[in-house]
């Protein structure tokens, strides 16, 4: 079988764990795998580069950003190919330009274009373990580029489709995808499978396993990935097309990294909307869920939720374009949270909404938006309430083990 | 002008310094120069990576060792650009595979074939400041080589050679080329200039303030090289072809770390000495001094000095092929060291060679091989006595200030 497997930086943060990894590897390979192996950083060396930029200038150059922190990936693939061949297990280390990874040139946050798979083949058919970096790339002027955030989870995914890998294992801290977190819902049971769709929902609810943009990839390319521990042999979480049985409810994802903006009294007329969110769209807001009211007067207010981390650049934007779209005020809240359930099985039962509103209700907790899609619901609250709130629609939904 | 400056990792091991070095470069920058800048890895990094190696494997594999080096000049050429950035000078950072330096596929100690200055000449026409990693190139499978002790200094040299800089600036901790080294002896004398082959033979025989291999470059492609301080605006010391005046003696180099190998009871007879040092020639073993003792008996004493780093490997030799050889006993001395003065007017002068032995006998100490040269006399001494007999022949050819 051809294996791409992906560690990441805390699983390969010192010298023992990089021991243990090799290890790990190296029964694949002994197993007969053909194996490629995708590594992050090692430990905190990401965030200690970026300190090392901003003690010489508050707003580094993307571009030389991302030559600073290229460097890190690169040293735990040299440092995994030392540890197979002290385990005389022959091995390789690639970085991004070396097995021509193109990305496009957004500078710390860049895109995968394609993969050029012949120097990966080549040492494959040599019998290597290949060990490629992670999170990172080079685009068209041979700069180096990286990808932003679970750049090494999209790295693993995006070799996988390129060389038609049979599977796709990300190893993290935990054994699999949970109907919930188990730090926050402690009887949350491990799903043996879950297709991508419901995995989408959530990785980008805050279900922290799996990056969404490596979820989208392996949709695309039909990867089978597969979510299992670094420490323990378990056998992990399949995320493939379909799914033996359809759940009605696959998980609850929290999320208390939101805030909320209010627009209130926008006249209301046709493309007031379009004007707000085209101009947040253009300075990268991205607006998650939006509710407007019913007019009253000729007037409504318009709410939408976004990352809390955008909160100041929306901010600025909002305050200097209020007045011209006609607002009368902005309202900000920064203490939300998002609760959201994701079941494939839900579009076929209509009464998963109200059982959510139910066990919100029978909490005694507060909805401030709600946003539905076919295979989810996700509620706003007030971000004390959110893992109460998650333990209640778990309990309601029967997930636990 | 169109300058090479070349920084050590020491000019630049701090956030401090490297803002330091930025606001000389830029300075040179402002005055209408087209600078480019080579770095060395920011202080130690170079020596942890290796303990970090070591750490995994005693005899990590070369190639991966190179992969790890190169990401410490990387950080130093993003992180100066990040500074020049600060200081509102456009500048941009290269490596190794970016500006197209290739070499030979010799891991760890790589010599450069050729550089295409294409992308170097694109951004020096930007008005970029061109920031190029010292040390590293890439060979013909696109794989990182490094280049091996004095490794910066050499790719500045190389680099000025390509672009045909005007000079090729090396900083360092001291402000030139000293007639002896200053902290041992303390009244040496700065140089103004000195040529090619004399600071070719200072160079390889300990004087440390620049590689042999870079002075040899340099002479090879006639570039003006400049060493200099930078710590101070000191003029420093000019290595070019042609010097205005020849002098007697130029300086007096000491290097400590010599061993010296000497084989008993070698027979006699024609093709003994070529089959004992093309042995030790193909294991990279480099021999500087050679004695040979007159024979009796039909025997002789073979005696040879080595750099004593490679003493144990030269052990390893020797020891396995000693018998095939035909001698009868081996002896070791690890405790020599080697003193040598260089001037290209000796050539025309008999009498150098006996002043040296004169400062020697006057300060009784004992001389266990001599070499001579055209430009240059060794003798090699116990190492105690090395700080003492540079000072005796400085002084003798009152070379004080």
């Amino acid at each position: 079988m051809l294996i791409v497997q992906k560690f990441g930086g805390s699983s390969v943060a010192n010298t023992q764990r990089v021991m243990n990894v090799a290890q790990r590897v190296a029964q694949s390979y002994k197993d007969g795998n053909e194996v490629i192996v995708v590594l992050s950083a090692q430990g905190d060396t990401t965030d200690e580069l970026i300190s090392k930029a901003k003690e010489i200038t508050v707003n580094p150059p993307k571009r030389e950003l991302d030559m600073l922190l290229t460097t890190g990936e690169q040293q735990s693939v040299a440092l995994m190919a030392m540890a197979l061949s002290e385990l005389n297990i022959p091995a390789i280390s690639l970085n991004g330009y070396q097995v021509n990874l193109r990305t496009t040139s957004d500078y710390t946050n860049a895109r995968i274009r394609n993969i050029k798979t012949s120097r990966i083949k080549t040492e494959l058919a040599r019998r290597n373990v290949v060990i490629i970096t992670g999170f990172q790339g080079v685009n068209r002027y041979e700069d180096l580029t990286t990808l932003g955030r679970g750049g090494s989870d999209t790295t693993a995914v995006a070799i996988a489709a390129a060389i038609h890998a049979n599977k796709c294992e990300i190893y993290t801290d935990v054994e699999g995808v949970y109907t919930a977190d188990p730090r926050v819902v402690p009887n949350a049971t491990k799903l043996d499978e879950i297709n991508y769709n419901e995995m989408l929902e959530l990785a980008s609810l805050g279900a922290k396993v799996l990056h969404n943009r490596s979820v989208e990839l392996a949709k695309k390319y039909n990867v089978d990935l597969v979510v299992r521990s670094s420490l323990t042999t378990a056998e992990g979480t399949v995320v493939k097309e379909v799914t033996m049985e359809k759940m009605l409810i696959s998980g609850v994802a929290g999320d208390d990294n939101v805030a909320r903006i209010s627009l209130l009294g926008i006249e209301d007329k046709p493309g007031k909307a379009f004007q707000i969110f085209s101009t947040l769209g253009k300075n990268k807001i991205n607006v998650d869920i939006i509710i407007q009211s019913i007019a009253t007067d000729g007037r409504r207010n318009i709410s939408f939720s976004i990352d809390k981390d955008y909160l100041n650049e929306a901010k600025e934007i909002v305050d200097s374009n209020a007045k011209r779209w006609g607002a009368t005020g902005v309202e900000y809240d920064e203490n939300l949270a998002k609760v959201s359930v994701v079941g494939a099985g839900m579009v076929a039962n209509a009464g998963v909404a109200s059982k959510v509103f139910e066990a919100m209700y029978d909490e005694d907790i507060n909805i401030h938006m709600i946003s539905t899609s076919e295979i989810k619901i996700s509620v706003l609250i007030d971000n004390g309430d959110m893992k109460r709130a998650m333990r209640a629609i778990h309990d309601k939904f029967d997930l636990g083990q």
